[in-house]
């Protein structure tokens, strides 16, 4: 990638695409932007013209499958290439997809679907340029530093998790460093047990997604929390040079520009899995595409209970990011309509966001043999007083069924009615916060909110984790845990009847956050897919 | 890539380089051939010109510490930039370094220095385009569905080892799918012990080095041995679809093609660590630059005793690449005349080399400040009837002091005298072979080869294994496991007492590799840099 010193003196810079252009390096197959160069290229240019682009936030209904999409990639490229055939300078930020789920063979990417898709889908679906690798292998540095300083007496627990992008289930408990009777196959002595999480889903990760520069990524790789002794925190920085974390990261922090099959340009960084992580795409790839188009479209997974709690709580509320100008609900016939006792969840979780002030447009993304529903998804959506729903077939159909059912998302983006922010909460107690979250997005008041024996012990060992790394408390976002199939620990009880489960608390002090492990599903952050 | 299929009849393919061209993709920072559609494109193409390069191979001294170079990289850069500042068209094919050590902090890389370096130095240190990280994911892969099916009762043991690019200790014993007592940092329970390989030693790798067609590599994925019930072996293609695991390599299998500081054309493809895994570039990377180039300068480390045996045995006895037509042996004046007693490895390295009909060339390597010592050391060769070698500080000084001393080099490169090739030894036993490697390589007779009672019980699973594999025995190369800083148990005895012993065999049965523990000295696939 170029330097971010330039003569400017000589060849005056004087659009931001040209500044852009400049950060921008041709891959072959596609190409990747130097995010953090350009963006502080940028700032240093306060007088250089740039765009504002408005933030459409395309979320979900909450799955019934988690590993069957509603097709929020597929919506969302053909969103952008509808509004593109609607004179609008729109693009998307993506999420990349997680090649080991790929490989381990349970679902064909995320890449869209039919004529809603990327004109690469192979490199996305596929690793991209070894962004994901990148962080596993820097992750797992960070640990055998940890695991060396456990064998010199520096520390006397491990606590950050190994990765791999491989999901195996037989690594979600694993000993190291043991000692083996005989040959490999025979019983296993005392060794020194760990826990392995899925490449996408870990804490170097998130940091990733929520950087916003150089220093403030090597700032949050040095504050991770590798261990412990005698129950005090032991911080990356303690057993690593941050600096050599992120060399080994190398273009892992830059995104990667695509295009749909329509020529489309399309923004891939970072951050899938809403349920264990973040399911958002990096902060710094949306802030790009914003300088750049006038509608930057930000898909956030798996449903709006998910991706969108976590755009909306982690990303406006603690780190500044856009206030959504409306959002898209993507949802199936079958998903919405298709069992009766879970029908509640998609008015809900449209009605979660219209209250924060976004307002939302109902998708209906229709299976083959599904046109004759519209009627019916109609009817339903006026009885239920939500916006006139987009209704098409995306695979078979891509943007063209979509074009002229734009006029409702247009008008809402010219509204002024939509709050600029939402509070930081700032002055609100954590726990309190997290309440206010399970009521937002879960529609679960404070007294139904039960707490596991665990979860305060727990509690007490992240808060006393924090403190040694230097974080203040109360500036953690909250990473909420939990099925993407689920919105509450039981979703068929009566709305007066259904409550929310807190089971664990982790610290992820890199990342600022504390993972908070919600509801009574089995949630792990390595899926059992082989 | 380009697919293979082409109009030629509309614009005919006039020359080899044209055919490259339609199989190479530009990355922006370097570009990447693909190597299977090039080479069956030029297959089908018997009437197209194409060069035939020679080989030179750059070998070295045995090191007397393998973490200190003697700078064959740099000398085979120095040597390229000399050669074409001659008029020759050479080129070079090296390994990809290992970004895992380099990441520990345990080696600045490995693409050259001072002047004699690549332009794409960061690159090539730093992971290239993640090709290490694709062969982790894929044999990462292969044994998780071998997990699954032990948890299924499929089988009762797994064999292939897991792989991390960064170096740990740890890793070394491990063992997963474990119980965990109460929290992490427990007791633990029996689990299924495993082993762990750095990824560039593994059989994965193995596999892209050795393989010369798609077809090839996906025969030798499929039998892989993964683990064994009730001894018998089962294999690869019995957990997972070969081809699937093909695709999770993605562009592993073509090789990079970088550019010296002085722009010369450098090729670089797989398989550093000779001590453990083969040393050599893929041999595919090799074909391709011979068909483009007429003079091929192949890397192959760390000394003769380790990489250019491999060279020799492995690839040339038994794969059929081209026997080099001279060897350039690098060494340092510290290396070769540091310590009495291990003086003799030197010359013994290039006579082994000369008995098999190749002519060698002495390359010593000087440190700053040892200008002074090039008359010791042309008077040192002279007594050992050495050719005059070259001499040169090749960080400081680059291509240039070595322009003028590439008479005796050209001379050996316009001889006949070299065999076209040697003996595939297919008649010789499998046991015998190794004898005659340990006498050929280390200039130690049978009498003197000593077996640990360990030796035969571990050969005799092998031979069940590869039975059962499908593999006929006497087929296998044999790959010497031996720290690369000895050639021998103890190179500081007479050469007459020198011994070698034999510690234990494995089977890689998709790389056909019988792999030998040999010496005494600490020989393992995971470095305990961290």
């Amino acid at each position: 990638m170029s330097s971010s010193v330039f003569a400017d003196s000589i060849h005056p810079i004087s659009s931001v695409s040209e500044l852009a252009s400049c950060f921008t390096c041709d891959y072959g197959k596609a190409s990747k932007i130097d995010a953090f160069g350009f963006l502080s290229a940028l700032a240093e240019r306060p007088s250089l013209p740039r765009k504002k682009g408005a933030v459409i936030l395309v979320t979900a209904d909450t799955p019934l499958l988690a590993s069957r999409g509603e097709g929020k990639t597929t919506a969302t490229l053909a969103l952008v290439d509808a509004l593109r055939a609607r004179g609008v300078d729109a693009t998307a930020v993506l999420r990349q997809p997680s090649m080991g789920i790929t490989a381990a063979g349970s679902k064909g990417g995320a890449s869209g679907g039919g004529k809603s898709s990327l004109k690469q889908a192979q490199l996305a679906d596929w690793g991209l340029f070894g962004e994901m690798a990148r962080i596993e292998t820097a992750q797992n540095l960070i640990v055998s530093r940890a695991e060396r300083a456990l064998e010199e007496g520096e520390l006397d627990e491990v606590l950050l998790p190994r990765v791999s992008e491989i999901p195996s289930k037989a690594l979600r408990h694993i000993a190291v460093a043991t000692g083996v009777k005989g040959t490999v196959g025979a019983d296993v002595e005392t060794g020194v047990a760990e826990t392995c999480v899925l490449t996408p889903t870990c804490e170097l990760m998130q940091i990733l997604v929520l950087s916003h520069s150089r220093e403030d990524a090597l700032e949050r790789i040095g504050r991770m929390v590798v261990g412990a002794k005698q129950g005090a925190a032991i911080l990356a920085r303690d057993v690593v040079d941050p600096e050599r974390v992120l060399t080994a990261l190398g273009d892992a922090f830059n995104p990667t520009i695509l295009e749909t099959l329509n020529g489309s340009p399309i923004y891939m960084h970072c951050g899938p899995f809403a349920n264990v992580s973040l399911g958002i795409p990096s902060l710094s790839s949306i802030e790009i595409a914003r300088a750049l188009h006038d509608v930057v479209i930000v898909e956030a997974g798996y449903g709006a209970d998910a991706g969108a709690e976590k755009y909306l709580d982690v990303a406006v509320r603690r780190h500044g990011a856009p206030m959504p100008s409306a959002a898209v609900v993507v949802t199936r016939a079958t998903t919405w309509l298709g069992d009766g006792e879970l029908r509640w969840r998609f008015p809900f979780n449209i009605n979660r966001l219209e209250k924060d002030g976004i307002p939302c447009m109902p998708l209906v993304n229709l299976w083959d043999g599904e046109d004759d529903r519209v009627p019916t998804l109609r009817a339903a959506s006026q009885e239920l007083d939500l916006r006139e729903p987009i209704v098409g077939n995306l695979f078979r159909d891509g943007s063209e069924s979509l074009i002229p059912q734009l006029d409702g998302l247009l008008d809402l983006l010219n509204r002024d009615e939509v709050p600029s922010t939402l509070s930081t909460r700032d002055d609100v107690p954590l726990l309190k916060r997290l309440a206010l979250l399970i009521a937002d997005s879960y529609g679960v008041p404070t007294e139904r909110i039960i707490e596991r024996k665990s979860f305060r012990p727990s509690l007490e060992q992240a808060c006393a984790l924090a403190a040694d790394a230097g974080i203040d408390w109360n500036e953690l976002a909250i990473n909420a845990i939990k099925s993407p199939a689920t919105i509450t620990d039981d979703d068929r009880l009566p709305q007066d009847q259904r409550t929310v489960t807190l089971k664990k608390a982790t610290l992820h002090a890199g990342a600022g956050l504390l993972c908070v492990n919600l509801t009574t599903s089995l949630t792990t952050s390595m899926p059992k897919i082989v």
